[in-house]
C-alpha cells in the first residue's frame, strides 16, 4: 500500500508570516511516497539508511509512527519512503513525509480518519519534533491547492507554471527565522513597515494569481525577494544571481526561509526545474509498487 | 572674487522624500568656486566652454545672473566656474553652482543679501530651470550642515567620513521619479508601505550618526538600498556591485535618483573617494585667484 502527500512552495509573504501578515503558498507536484506495510517490528527505510525507531535518522517518520499508536495500537510496520522533494531547501519535505507516512498507516490499519485528523496529528509531529511550527506546510501536504495563510483563504490560480532552482546550500529555518528576529529586534519600526509591504504583496499577488496577469506578478516577484534581501534571508550569492538573471529578464525570489535553499521564478532559466502549483494533497496512490515513482 | 557652495550627499530618505516622507541630506566638502568680475558684457567660462548667456550650456548660472538683475541692475559680469563637484551624479552640482554664483554676485555688487535671501533666489532659478524642484539642494548648498527634510531639522553628526563611489552612469532625475511614480501607480499599497520603511530608516539613521553608531549605520544602508532596489532605481550593475561589497564587509547604497550615479558608504572600498559631511555652506573665499583651487 503506498501513499503520498505533496510538498508545498510558499510564492510570497515568507517571514513576514512569522509576524502575523499573510504569506501565499501552494502544493506542488513534488511527492513524497511512503509504502507501508504490516510487520512483528519497526523498520524504516529511505535514502538515509534502514533503521528502527530513530529520531536522529528519521524525526517525523518515527514521530509519526509513535503518535500514530495513540489513534490504534499496533505490533509494528515496515515504512518505506521514497521523495520527488529535496530535503531541506524550503519545499515541504518535512511535512510531505510526515502527512505521506499517517496517510499510509490510517490506510494500512483502517482506522478511517479524515482529512483533518490526520491534519491534525501531522501539526503535532511538527510541533514534537521542532518544538514549533506555524502548521502550514502539515496544512497544505494534507489538503493540497492554494491558499493565503493564516487566514486559509482558497486562492484558484489561472496558470500553475512555477520554476524552482534549487541553490544546493541548506535553508536551516530556525536559523534564518532567528536571524530576522534579532535583526527586527534593532530596527523594529523598519522591519515593521517591510512586512506590512511584504503583506500587501501577498494579496495583489493571490489576486494576480486568480487573474493570470504574469507581467505585473513578475514585478511582484521582484519587490519581494528585495525586500526579502532587506530583512538579511537573502545572500550575497543570491543577490548576485538574481541580478544576473535580472538582466536576461527573469524574475527570481527565495521561497522559503532563505540564505540558501530554492529560488522560485514565472519564466524557466538555466539550471531550474518546473513545478505545477496548485496540486492534490494527500492520498492512496492506486499503484503496490515503486514502478511509478521510478517512471 | 571668488565665493564656493558646497555639494550635497543624500544620505537616507531619497525618493521616498518625494511622496512626503523624511530624506537626511548634508553638505560635503566637494564644492564648485566661482570668480566673478565686473565686465561690460557677460561672459562665463567653465569646462564646458566659454559663452555668454546660454540656457543650454549654462543653465544655472545664466538663470542666476539674469534673476540676480532683479536685485540690482549691472552691466555685466565675467563669471568663471571651476567645480569639485561630479556633474549628474545627484550630489548637487547644479544647486551649488547656482548658490556660488549668487554669492559672488551679492558680493560683487554690495547688494548685502542675507543667507535667507540667496536660498529664495537660488530656489528660484532652481525652479525657472528645471520647472520643479523640493528646494532641498539649494539649502544645504546654501546652509550648510546636515538636515532632516522637509522639516529643516538640524543634525548633529558624531563622524563625518563618507565614502564616495561614481558609478560614471549619468543618473538623470526626472526619469527615475517618473519611473517610481509609475510602479506606485501599479502597486500603490506596497510602494506606500516601502516609503514607510524608508522614513522609519531616515529618522533612526539621523540618531545614529548623531550618536556615532556606526555599526548599526551600515545595516541601515544595507536596507536602504534594498528598498531602493526594490523599488526599481538600482540596476542588475549596481546590485552586483552591493553584493560584491557586502562580501567584503562593505555596505554601499546608491545617493540621489539612482539607475547609475554614485554609492555612498561608511568604509572605504576601491574606486571610492572619501567626502566629508556637515560641512559649510555658502562663503566669500579669502582669495582671490585659483591657486587654492588647483591645491
Amino acid at each position: 500500500m503506498i501513499s503520498s502527500a505533496p510538498g508545498k512552495v510558499i510564492i510570497f509573504g515568507e517571514h513576514a508570516v512569522v509576524y502575523k501578515r499573510r504569506a501565499l503558498a501552494s502544493a506542488i507536484n513534488l511527492r513524497c511516497y511512503v509504502k507501508a506495510e504490516k510487520k512483528d517490528d519497526i523498520e524504516i527505510i529511505s535514502e538515509y539508511g534502514k533503521t528502527g525507531l530513530d529520531f536522529r535518522v528519521h524525526p517525523f517518520i518515527s514521530q509519526s509512527i509513535v503518535n500514530f499508536k495513540e489513534v490504534t495500537d499496533f505490533k509494528g510496520v515496515r515504512v518505506e519512503v521514497r521523495s520527488k522533494i529535496p530535503p531541506a531547501s524550503g519545499l515541504g519535505s518535512s511535512a510531505a513525509v510526515t502527512v505521506a507516512t499517517l496517510t499510509a498507516l490510517n490506510e494500512l490499519f483502517s482506522t478511517s480518519l479524515t482529512k483533518d485528523e490526520i491534519f491534525e496529528l501531522a501539526r503535532k509531529v511538527e510541533l514534537d519534533v521542532q518544538g514549533k511550527g506555524s502548521g502550514t506546510d502539515p496544512f497544505i501536504s494534507t489538503f493540497g491547492g492554494a491558499w493565503i495563510f493564516p487566514e486559509r483563504k482558497k486562492v484558484n490560480p489561472k496558470f500553475t507554471r512555477l520554476f524552482v532552482y534549487d541553490t544546493k546550500k541548506r535553508s536551516i529555518t530556525a536559523e534564518m527565522v532567528a536571524g530576522v528576529a534579532e535583526r527586527r529586534e534593532i530596527f523594529p519600526e523598519v522591519f515593521e513597515r517591510i512586512f506590512d509591504a511584504i503583506d500587501a504583496i501577498t494579496l495583489e499577488g493571490a489576486d494576480l494569481f486568480e487573474k493570470g496577469e504574469v507581467e505585473k506578478l513578475e514585478k511582484l516577484f521582484f519587490i519581494n525577494q528585495k525586500l526579502l534581501s532587506a530583512i538579511g534571508v537573502s545572500t550575497p550569492e543570491i543577490d548576485s544571481l538574481v541580478a544576473e538573471l535580472e538582466r536576461r529578464g527573469v524574475f527570481a525570489k527565495i521561497t522559503g526561509a532563505g540564505g540558501g535553499g530554492c529560488l522560485i521564478s514565472l519564466k524557466p532559466f538555466e539550471g531550474a526545474f518546473e513545478v505545477k502549483i496548485n496540486e492534490e494533497g494527500a492520498r492512496v496512490e492506486d499503484f503496490e509498487d515503486w514502478r511509478f515513482f521510478d517512471n
